[in-house]
C-alpha cells in the first residue's frame, strides 16, 4: 500500500553533516569555532569538514568504525565528530585525564580504526599507552607543528575537498562516551545522530541559546553536558569558543575578547577566575552579572533568565542522552521528561507501577543510547520489553513529575521488602545530633540483608545506637529502620562530594544487594 | 558489527500516541482538553483515546488505513488523531465548507475504512456526498446525542480500555492534509509522526507555548498552521480549547474563562470580537493586550515577546510541515530553515546553484511529508536525488537566508532566460503611475513566451506602454523588460487578497510556462 511513497524514503535521512551543510549555507560568514590562532566561519568548517572526511576515508574508515580522540579540548573534535557524522564514523573523546593503563584498556575495548592523539602536556603517557598497539591503524597528531607532513592540519590542507556524502539514517551511532557502568567496568554508551541533535535542540531552550551566542568549552569534551553545550550553539548558529584546559586567565581573556554568553566552567576554575579578576580586570560581563566569581556554584554558566538557569536540575544519565528529565519542564520532584522521552517505573520484569511507588526508571524514545559498545550481554540485559533499563530508582509524584531515589545498586532487600538508603538517610539526617549518615546493606543468612547505618556524631553528641533506631522506627515503617548502628569520624567522600558507598560497603561489612549479581 | 545493539532497536520507537502515554504519567491531572460541556484532563484523554483506538480496530483499521473526519473543529480530531497514532492510521480532516460533490471527490480519493461524521450545520452536505458510498466502512456520527448507541460517545463508552499497542517508527504517517497541487486537482500531503513533533517542537519555542499555555483553537483543522499550534499545546502540555465555529461572543468568552494566551483566529472574526467587546464587558487580558481587536491583523495569536511575533513571517508549505523557515531564526530575507530540514536551491535537475542565483528551492530532512496519498506519478516527479521539490522558486541572500520569489508555475521562459514575474512587478511598483500590476508570460511561437505587464494607472495617469517599458529597460536586463504592456481599471484578486495570477492569464492570454507539462 505504501509503494507509492517509496520515493520519499530518501528525503527524511538527516544527520549532523546535514546540518552542517544547511549551516554553510545559511550562515556562511558566520563564525562557528574559536581557538586559540584558529577562527572559522560556518563555511569554512564545512570545507575542513569535507576535507577531513575525505582524509578519514583514505585511511581506511569505514561505517561502524571507530574513532578515538586523545587529547584535551579543542575545536578539531568537533570536527572529527562532523566528520564521522558524514562517513558513519563513531567518535570516542577519551578522558585525557586517565593513566596510561587506563588508555590502553580504552584503546583494546574501543578498537579504534584511527586514533587522533595530543603531543602537548598528554603526549607521554599517550605513547605509552599506544606501545606497539599500532597495527593497522592510523595515529594521527592534531596538534603537530604543520610542517609536519603527518600531522593534522598539513593532512587536511593535502586532501580534497569532498561535498558529496551519502546520507546517514539519523539512528546510525557516532558519539561514543565511556560511562562507570553498574559492574564496575567503564563501558562506551552509543548516541545517535537523532539522540544529539534532539537534546542540543532542547539544549537551546533551556539555556537560551541563539544564533548570537558563544559558549566556552572549558569542560571536559569526554562529558555528555559539555558535548551537549557545544552541540547546542552549533545547532542555533552561535560560536564555540574552546580552551585545551582551564587557566584562569586565558578563560577570562577570552570572555572578554569574544563576548561570550554560556560556558561550562568547573567550580574550582570558576572560583580561581574570582581571585584573578578580584579587581575587574577582565570584562566579563558579557555571561556574569558580576566580576567576582568567587562564590560561583554551577559549571553551566548562561543567562539569568534561561529555563534551567531558574530551575536548575532534574535527572539523567548519559545513556538517555544526559540530562533530559528537566525541573524546567515543571513539577515538584526532578521534572518532567523532556519530548522524545518516556519514563515508566516498573518492577524488576518491567511490569509498569502505580503512581507513588518506588522502582526502577524505565526509559524509551529516539533520546536513548543505542546500547553499549562491545557489550551485548549487558544490552540484553538492559533492555525490556522495548524499554531501557536505567539502574536507578525513582518514583511518581502526585502531580506526575518524577522524583530520584537513588541507584539501584544501594537498594536494600530485607525479606521480600526493598529498602532505600537515600530515604532512610533522609530520616537519620533530620536527627540533631547526625552530623554525616550512610546506610548500607549487610548480609543476612535469614533476611537476605540486614539495614546497617553508619553514624557521624556531631562534636560533643554521646547518643547512644538505639536512639537513632528509635528515630527512625517512630519516622518510618518499622522493617526500614536500621538494625545495626556504627559510629564513625568521618565518611569516604569521592571527588564530587559524593559519599563514595563502594568504600563504606568495604569498611563495614556492606554487601549482598539483590542488583548486583 | 551491529549486531550488539540489536536490542536497542525497539527502544527507539516513538510516536504521537506514546506522547499522550507519557503526558498521562507526568501531569495526570492537568486540563488537556475544553470543548463546550467537555472538560478532559491528560489522564483521562489517555483513558479516551485508549477506548478510541480499541473502537477503531473492532471496526477494522489496520495500519495505513485512512480516517476521514466531515466535522467542525472538535477536540475528538485530536482524540481521532491519537488513537489512530497507536493503532497505524492516517487522519484526513476535510474541508468542512467543501460542497457535497467535493466532499465525493475526497471520499474516493481518500478511500477511507472509518469516517467520523457531525450532523449538525454539515449534516446535508455530508449525507448526500455519502450516497450509496458506504460499502464495508464505518460511518460514525461524532455528534449524535449519548444514547444513540451508534454514536462517538456511546461506542466509545462500550468500547474496552486497551493500553498496550505495538509502538510504531516515527516515518509511519499519520496525518493527510489536502493542498491544492500544482495540477489543479487537490492532493493529500501525508505528514509523519516524527515531522509532527518537530514542528510542534518549533511551534513551543517560535510562539514561547509552555506547560501554562491555553490555546483556541478556532481556526480550520484542515489547515496544517492551527493544526501545529494544537499539537505544540499538547507537546507542551497545556490545554487545547476547541470551538466548532467562530461565533465572536463564543471566542470571547472562552477566552475569559479559560484564561486563553494563544490562538489562531482568523482575521475578520478578530474584528467582529472588536465591535462586540468595545466597551470591553469580556477580559481578553491573558491573550490580548487591549480589548478593541478591530484592528487586530495576524490570525496568530501569541504572546507579544514571542519570536514569532517579534520575527513574524517566513517560508513554508504544508509538504514541508507549515511554516518551517523562520524569520525568527534570523537572516534578511524570509529566515532560515528550522534544524531537521535542509534547503537547497537547485536547477531542474536538482543541481545546488551559487548563492545568489534564483533556482527550484528543494528541501530534505525528517520534517518532509511522506508524500501525496495516491499519487505514485506526483510523488516520483517530486523527488530529485533525495530531495523534495517545491515547485517553489528562492535564492540566498548574501547572509545565507533564503528569500522566496514565487512559486514555480508563474515563471516566464523567453529563450533560454527565466524571468520571474515578481521581479518585474517589483520594478514596475516603483513607477509613480502604477497603482496595480500582474506580470505574465503569452506563449510565443520563437521565444517559447513573451513578458505581457497588465497595468493599472493611479487615477489621472495617462503614461503611455512604452513609458513602462523604458522604466524597466533601465533598471533591469534587457531581456526581462515587458515586450506587451495592456492596462486595465483592475486586477483579479483572491480571498487572501493576493492577484488570482490564473484569471489574470486566462484574461488576457497568458500561457506556456515551462513548469506546467
Amino acid at each position: 500500500m505504501f509503494a507509492a511513497l517509496a520515493p520519499y524514503k530518501a528525503v527524511h535521512r538527516y544527520g549532523l553533516g546535514d546540518l552542517l551543510h544547511e549551516q554553510a549555507r545559511s550562515r556562511p560568514d558566520d563564525i562557528a569555532v574559536v581557538d586559540g590562532k584558529h577562527r572559522f566561519t560556518y563555511a569554512q568548517l564545512d570545507e575542513r569538514v569535507n576535507r577531513l572526511a575525505a582524509m578519514l576515508r583514505e585511511h581506511g574508515l569505514r561505517k561502524g568504525d571507530r574513532i578515538l580522540w586523545l587529547g584535551q579540548n579543542s575545536f578539531r573534535v568537533l570536527e572529527v565528530l562532523l566528520a564521522a557524522a558524514r562517513t558513519g564514523g563513531i567518535v570516542c573523546p577519551a578522558n585525557w585525564r586517565a593513566s596510561a593503563a587506563e588508555v590502553a584498556r580504552t584503546l583494546e575495548d574501543f578498537d579504534p580504526k584511527v586514533v587522533f592523539w595530543q603531543e602537548a602536556e598528554v603526549g607521554e603517557q599517550n605513547r605509552k599507552a599506544r606501545g606497539d598497539w599500532q597495527h593497522g591503524r592510523s595515529w594521527i597528531q592534531h596538534d603537530g607543528e604543520e610542517h609536519d607532513e603527518h600531522c593534522y592540519e598539513s593532512l587536511l590542507a593535502k586532501s580534497p575537498s569532498l561535498d558529496e556524502f551519502e546520507p546517514l539514517e539519523p539512528a546510525t551511532p557516532l558519539l561514543a562516551i565511556y560511562t562507570a557502568a553498574f559492574t564496575g567496568a567503564p563501558a562506551a554508551a552509543l548516541l545517535n545522530h537523532e539522540s544529539l541533535l534532539l537534546t542540543a535542540m532542547m539544549g537551546i531552550q533551556g539555556q537560551s541559546i541563539t544564533e548570537k551566542s558563544g559558549y566556552l568549552v572549558s569542560g571536559p569534551m569526554f562529558h555528555v553536558g559539555v558535548l551537549m553545550g557545544t552541540l547546542a550553539t552549533f545547532l542555533a548558529g552561535g560560536r564555540c569558543a574552546f580552551v585545551a584546559r582551564v587557566d584562569p586567565v586565558e578563560l577570562l581573556q577570552m570572555i572578554q575578547d569574544e563576548h561570550l554568553t554560556h560556558a561550562f566552567i568547573p567550580q574550582p576554575t570558576a572560583q580561581q577566575m574570582g581571585v584573578v579578576n578580584a579587581d575587574g580586570h577582565y570584562d566579563v560581563s558579557s555571561i556574569f552579572a558580576k566580576s567576582d566569581l568567587s562564590d560561583w556554584r554551577s559549571p553551566l554558566v548562561m543567562p539569568p533568565t534561561a529555563p534551567l538557569m531558574t530551575h536548575p536540575g532534574g535527572y539523567g544519565q548519559t545513556e538517555i542522552g544526559g540530562l533530559s528529565v528537566l525541573a524546567w519542564l515543571g513539577g515538584v520532584a526532578a521534572g518532567r521528561p523532556s519530548p522524545f522521552l518516556q519514563i515508566k517505573i516498573g518492577d524488576d520484569a518491567g511490569n509498569e507501577l502505580p503512581r507513588g511507588a518506588v522502582g526502577e526508571i524505565f526509559a524509551r524514545g529516539p533520546l536513548v543510547m543505542c546500547g553499549y559498545w562491545n557489550r551485548p550481554e549487558e544490552n540484553a540485559r538492559r533492555v525490556v520489553n522495548g524499554w531501557h533499563r536505567t539502574n536507578d530508582l525513582g518514583k511518581r509524584l502526585p502531580d506526575g513529575s518524577l522524583a530520584f531515589v537513588g541507584p539501584k545498586t544501594t537498594m536494600i532487600k530485607s525479606a521480600l521488602e526493598n529498602i532505600y538508603p537515600v530515604e532512610i538517610e533522609t530520616c537519620l539526617r533530620e536527627h540533631e545530633a547526625v552530623a554525616d549518615v550512610c546506610v548500607i546493606g549487610v548480609p543476612d543468612p535469614v533476611w537476605s540483608q540486614n539495614v546497617k547505618a553508619v553514624i557521624v556524631r556531631r562534636p560533643g553528641r554521646t547518643d547512644a545506637e538505639a536512639d537513632f533506631i528509635e528515630h527512625c522506627r517512630q519516622r518510618l515503617a518499622s522493617y526500614k529502620k536500621p538494625k545495626i548502628v556504627v559510629f564513625a569520624e568521618s565518611l569516604p567522600r569521592n571527588g564530587a562530594g559524593q559519599i563514595d558507598r563502594a568504600a563504606v560497603d568495604a569498611a563495614y561489612g556492606g554487601g549482598g544487594y539483590p542488583s548486583v549479581g
